[in-house]
């Protein structure tokens, strides 16, 4: 019986893994890579038999099944498979599906975390995902049915889509429909964590301009208080300078 | 002028830092650090002066003037001050405060993002956040407010809260209240990400009975559809099997 970890590999840049995933490439015997990672990540595992499992000309309920069967495969030759996933298994990563035909056959599975993209977009546009008093919530959402339907609603404070760059006027539409004002701010982010990440601004009234610049790359569209510009600085009262001054 | 890095330092375990997170770190002249990270991490940044700026001991408002001024003071004097935060630095860590005060001094600033507790606590669960049909959007709540009230709603077709450890009886009740049925599963995680993590599963009826055994541990509540079972295996068809097989 083998161990198959599945380890988040961050939005894509290698530095983006975690320490604990970068250890797990390590004593891989073959690692099963989503498209989406970053080559540079091989560096990891130099002894590892590497296999692109990434979703190109398959059909998408095809090409699951046929990496249900590659775990299987290599889970019943090796000591150690790592299934290797963009972002973080959890989040949209179709882990369920992957968990369980695994442990179906008797293997022992670990998750190790990762860096959503939500997060590394968030980073990238120096917004944060949650204010203090006005942003309590936010809601990490596929506009993507099962059907490839487009289905954006209103759930949190904020709202982060992921993979909707090719349908931003789409999700403009859906996103009024749904509720939001046409002033709602939206940060537009693309290649989040690479260090050609480009980070745009928009209101909801303006969202279909964000199509020319982040055509063909990686979206994510952050909707709501998440987007909207920091607070004014407030450095602290003359008494906490003080008590900072006195303990340092 | 300084670079400012707020780092996310993930959920606890040193290990569960990003590599380029454990980079700031090795570049940092001083780290001002949060009481949840682990000591461990100061094998990182052996040459920084470390400091401990975790909220014991002070009032929440006075606290945080104190992290402006000392972000600001070692700012004035240093090439490179590394914020390391708990989790992700844009996800309930009064990022933006922090922000708005470094850059009002004209210090440039960095965020890398880190893994967050709810992630951390999907994967020693083992059971997804987001689930293919079932389970299309996941929202991060904190279920406290600023004036230290609970206040739980039903956001997503599952939520997850941060530091409700020692109030889940009237986290129930708040969440019923918000209409989630009896039957809701709940996964309860204390200190996600760690080697002693615990991972217990209720339902909305029995949520109260985790308190003793996740007392005094940090803890996260995912409810709904990422808190159930995984659905049962199915490994492919022949014909995904065959297409692997001719293909590897």
């Amino acid at each position: 019986m083998a161990t198959v970890a599945f380890v988040g590999a961050g939005p894509g840049a290698a530095d983006l893994i975690t320490v604990r995933g970068a250890r797990w490439l390590a004593r891989a015997d073959v690692v099963l890579a989503d498209a989406l990672a970053d080559p540079a990540l091989r560096e990891h595992a130099p002894d590892a038999d590497w296999i692109d499992v990434g979703k190109r000309g398959y059909g998408p309920a095809t090409e699951q099944a046929v990496i249900h069967a590659l775990l299987l495969r290599y889970a019943a030759r090796c000591a150690c498979v790592v299934r290797l996933k963009g972002g973080d298994p959890s989040v949209f990563g179709r882990l369920e599906e992957e968990l369980a035909v695994v442990r179906a056959a008797g293997h022992e599975t670990v998750v190790v975390p990762g860096v959503t993209a939500a997060l590394a977009a968030a980073a990238d546009a120096q917004r944060p995902l949650t204010r203090r008093g006005r942003g309590r919530s936010v809601a990490l959402t596929t506009a993507m049915t099962r059907e490839h339907a487009l289905c954006a609603g209103r759930h949190a404070d904020s709202e982060v889509f992921y993979m909707a760059g090719t349908q931003l006027p789409a999700l403009a539409r859906q996103l009024a429909a749904a509720g939001w004002p046409a002033t709602t701010p939206l940060s537009v982010v693309s290649r989040a964590g690479w260090p050609d990440a480009i980070h745009t601004q928009h209101t909801l009234a303006t969202l279909a301009q964000a199509c020319v610049l982040h055509r063909g790359r990686p979206t994510v569209v952050i909707v709501g208080a998440a987007a909207s510009a920091l607070a004014p600085a407030h450095a602290g009262s003359a008494a906490a300078w003080q008590a900072a001054s006195a303990s340092a």
